[in-house]
């Protein structure tokens, strides 16, 4: 039998962290969770420590019912001893300090949250990296790359291919795409998620936000990087090799599969079989080129990307604000790419608070239980 | 830069043969032809002689121009010093000798051979990792499985699914199916190959056969290898792991690509192309369940494997006799299988020639360049 993991859930009262503690429920001689934080939602929180009973607990104001807890902040959670993975499903900036605290204490990170990354990509993968401990993505896309590399030769990595539904407008002529409003955005085909990601994927900024991750992940250049639309998000991404030879990661669409190999890597557990898939039922699996002239959101990213320093950060940022005034009705959807490109033209982008040395090559996931994975390096 | 690997290709005249050197001339810093093998087309041995300038030949006859080489039979030749990597396309039970002959040497086989392992499988599996070598499968269906195996840890995989093209009669009514002769079971839909392996693609008793070397290679139950008919021969194969995870590998059908991972193993070599997918101009991809009704030999493989010993030799034997009537005229196709079936009904299996000791476990191909592949283990 394996030792129980320790788990820190940063996020758990959200929807990804409720998906965690499903995973860390169905793994109980596998899992311990000895962290949890949330925010506001003390209610939900509650029932958490109520039934994972953790040792350590961060929350925000001060309502909540008091426990056999100790009550810390979040980075000092991911930096504690008895921590042994940290899950930091966070979103927004919240998630940067216990990332980095948690690599700085050699502990390593199943990241969910996606502005560490697009806003600190170097500053975090260079903190990973510098302590030798791997961030193991948790995002369905980065998850099917990761296993997807498992084994393979950095060098023999000649393109990654990232796969997106495509949004529920990838057909919707352009005029009426301007018509959109927030209910009919917040009706993803596929995944269950939250608003802002909703919409994200509806205007294609969460794939272009992908990319960013996966260059920061996987230490490739932008122009080695593309994506490919699939509307019925089987496929979760998949790499092409100096060959020619592609390989794919494939599931039924269900979080808790990426959630549970971020949890088990670099083992794989038979577990309740989340995202099973027969193929013979399967629909016809179809891809097509993303439309950036419809949904522009995907190549400002990519050009955020590339202009580098604090580019992705301004990205990210206007996004939030424009995201947030779409979902209030005071702009439109075509608005939203609009906006950001207004505010990306205005800011000459400055380097990254912190200069890091020379790239040095890229590094896979390892292959063997008991290896030591490697940190990732920059191209 | 990589040294030079040599190679001897066994069956250098046929259509993999003539692929194979397609390779070697496109790798000329990578590989190098120290040995050419072919039974009687003397007029392109003597061709590729010409151009390889081998040190090594075998031939059948004596009618081969004399030249600047050394004759000797294909076995000598497979345990030759000079030889680095042994390429099996050798059809029928003449690949076994020099097969075995090459594991014995301690040198690794590039096997393309199908009756080496569906009628040896055991003994030829158990040579390999009493020898500690590998065989490296040249079938693109089963080096789509090494692929998406590397890295992966032999106890977490869960099942095996070979794809196959479900031949050009899938959806032929069954009394068509009776008329069926050789002139239309030729035209395959998307590989063009030998007139005996098209007659056993549209029968699935290459499929049929394609699970027994699977089993052997990758040394998994029967149970736990299953068949998924997927007409665009895009995916290769897949792998389903302990979590649910499916892996796949996917190119345009080109034999070169596996033929070429079989050669640069377990490197990547960045080459012509061969089998490069643009998977936005890919046509849907479609996967159906195989039906052994119609098309019984696939049952009848397995069900061989299953019973062990000597029936899937007997399988193999019976179906060579079979296709050479069907494509006689002397046979129609539906009575291809009811030949094998009546055949297998008269006969008792034996075991095979030599008692293996008990199995231990599965390997998968390693990663990491410098690491020698393990030798197969049977579960």
């Amino acid at each position: 039998m394996a030792a129980l993991k320790r788990i820190a859930v940063l996020g758990s009262t959200g929807s990804l962290g409720t998906q965690t503690l499903e995973v860390a429920r169905a793994f109980p001689h596998r899992l311990q969770v000895v962290g949890l934080a949330a925010g506001h939602n003390h209610k939900l929180l509650e029932q958490q420590i109520g039934e994972f009973r953790p040792r350590l607990v961060a929350f925000e104001g001060d309502r909540l019912a008091p426990g056999d807890y100790h009550r810390l902040t979040a980075p000092e959670m991911a930096a504690h001893p008895e921590v042994d993975l940290v899950v930091v499903l966070t979103a927004g900036k919240a998630g940067l300090l216990p990332t980095l605290a948690a690599l700085k204490a050699g502990k390593p990170v199943a990241l969910a949250n996606k502005e560490v990354l697009v806003m600190a990509g170097e500053m975090v993968t260079g903190q990973a990296r510098a302590c030798g401990v791997p961030i193991i993505p948790v995002d369905s896309e980065h998850s099917a790359l990761w296993q997807c590399l498992r084994g393979e030769e950095a060098g023999q990595v000649a393109r990654l291919v990232l796969t997106a539904s495509g949004g529920p407008f990838r057909h919707l002529p352009t005029p009426e795409l301007e018509t959109v409003d927030a209910a009919r955005a917040l009706a993803h085909p596929t995944w269950s998620m939250g608003p802002k990601v909703t919409v994200d994927s509806a205007t294609l900024m969460n794939k272009g936000m992908e990319v960013i991750e996966a260059h920061w992940l996987f230490s490739l250049p932008y122009d080695r990087i593309s994506v490919v639309v699939h509307p019925q998000s089987i496929v979760h991404s998949l790499v092409e090799f100096a060959d020619g030879s592609l390989k794919a990661q494939l599931s039924a669409p269900d979080m808790r599969l990426p959630i549970q190999y971020a949890l088990s890597y670099p083992e794989r557990w038979p577990g309740p079989g989340w995202g099973r898939l027969r193929l013979e039922e399967a629909p016809p699996l179809t891809f097509e080129p993303p439309d950036t002239a419809r949904f522009p959101c995907l190549r400002l990213a990519v050009e955020a990307g590339q202009a580098g320093g604090t580019a992705p950060a301004v990205l990210a940022a206007a996004d939030e604000v424009a995201v947030s005034l779409f979902l209030k009705g005071r702009l439109g959807f075509t608005g939203i790419p609009r906006l950001i490109e207004a505010v990306l033209a205005r800011h000459p982008p400055l380097p990254p608070p912190t200069p890091r040395p020379a790239p040095t090559g890229m590094a896979t996931p390892n292959s063997g239980q008991n290896s030591r994975p490697t940190a990732r390096t920059v191209p």
